[in-house]
């Protein structure tokens, strides 16, 4: 059984937690077959191939338990998505292992498949929220009001991005530990009123609408100690013609909505490259 | 020059300081002519008749004032939203007075009216929020992004609902000093799930989903002490068949949704009848 899992973009402007977009590539492709022993094997990005330490297959493993069934496993994957890069790396190989392993038994319950999932990714980042798991199942632009019920809403909008990743790490963990518990009732309702306008925007299929609407004042703010480049690169991409511009779930990678999506994407990499110097 | 201005529902459910929905009724009804002195007549509710006290014709003043006007007006109102009631009373009485005189003056621009309308709230509830203004100006329902540059989003869904208005009164001075300066982020990331669920909601037509997605958890959790009604009449809404409840503004009013909203609406007159015993 082979599936192939897309990485994906949480957060997504005012939407901290909330909103995640699928994006078509890159992706992982992971295959597995019941074995009587467990094997790892790990090709193109490198990740742990020891059973209890890789994500897919620490899902692959979760879900085995939760039904109960007691097999080994071998699985091949093809790691597209580079790890710690922001797009949802950890969140792809943790839904694939469940994925792969839920069609190789015929199962398709979705809340299943995503508990076990959550499971290959508290091994990632410590806690596992979702935010990436679920635009990766359900594909397109994900509104998650519950995991437990599962309660998502979904739309599919026409949406062209241009994501830019530069050759740094940001630590899911750390990027969490930066945020405060608490944070000012008007912040929450600046980001209340973008989201909803988002939302309205996306389903109006308003490009620019929702490229002006990507502002965020309960998560980046906080989190710019971790990318000090982060305002620097959304200039270059305004300046450069983009409607809006902001980082992909907590970082390195940075998205900008626009119609030259090209010259935006090289203004953003030449800042980036500035920076690096 | 007469206008009739609606009451309006603010906050609506998740969409604290955001969200606005015009009402059809009850209407203010302001009638304005330039005078030699100034003179205000209130008939039905009663509220101050002296100009610099009266919320209309503090608008109304203060337009003349922002255009360098000097004149003075007779001014009839019919006070048909009962102040306090949570249904926009002060927001429908601003906005009458601004817009009543704007009209007389062949003066359109909206951003001048509401500035002089939020002087007018100003002398009612210490701050304006324009979380009233904005929805009976623009009617339907409205997200309100800014107020300064003026940024508002409109959609106009079919919506009904039943209010019920209890004979107390609800200070909206008091109401806003119970408010928390901080929230937890956990309870903003509610609030953003909902609203954003809510916006879609109702772009779908979805009367169901968007009366389910009425909680709240950064305003009506605080303001519990001053509406100690507030659950029992939830739950009498819920179980008479209603999809969702909420407070209308900071009360005492409350709206619910539902399909059988007659009942709805004796079931909610029928606990607050019993809770004021």
């Amino acid at each position: 059984m082979k599936v192939s899992v897309p990485a994906t973009i949480a957060n997504f402007g005012p939407g901290f937690d909330v909103f995640g977009l699928c994006l078509e590539k890159p992706r992982d492709v992971i295959e597995v077959e019941l074995s009587g022993e467990i094997r790892v094997e790990v090709k193109a990005y490198s990740v742990p191939e020891e059973p209890e330490k890789n994500i897919a297959s620490v899902s692959a493993l979760s879900l085995l338990k939760i039904l109960g069934i007691e097999s080994g496993f071998k699985m091949k994957i093809k790691k597209g998505i580079r790890p710690g890069s922001g797009l949802g790396s950890s969140g792809a190989s943790a839904l694939g292992g469940a994925l792969a392993m839920a069609k190789l038994l015929d199962i398709d319950d979705r809340e299943l498949i995503i508990k076990a999932a959550l499971e290959g990714e508290r091994i990632a980042s410590g806690e596992a929220h979702g935010d990436n798991i679920i635009p990766a199942l359900f594909g397109g632009f994900t509104i998650l009001k519950s995991l437990s019920p599962l309660e998502v809403f979904k739309m599919s909008p026409k949406l062209k991005l241009v994501v830019v990743l530069p050759d740094v790490e940001i630590s899911t963990r750390r990027a969490r530990q930066v945020l405060p518990k608490y944070v000012p009732l008007s912040d929450a309702v600046r980001n209340i009123a973008l989201a909803s306008s988002l939302v309205l925007a996306l389903k109006e299929n308003d490009v620019k609408g929702v490229g002006q609407l990507l502002d965020d004042h309960l998560a980046i703010p906080y989190r710019k100690p971790l990318i000090p480049w982060f305002d620097k690169v959304r200039k270059a991409a305004l300046e450069g013609g983009a409607y809006g511009v902001s980082l992909s779930g907590s970082g390195p990678a940075m998205f900008a909505i626009g119609e030259n999506l090209k010259d935006i994407g090289k203004a953003m990499v030449e800042a980036f490259e500035e920076e690096g110097d």
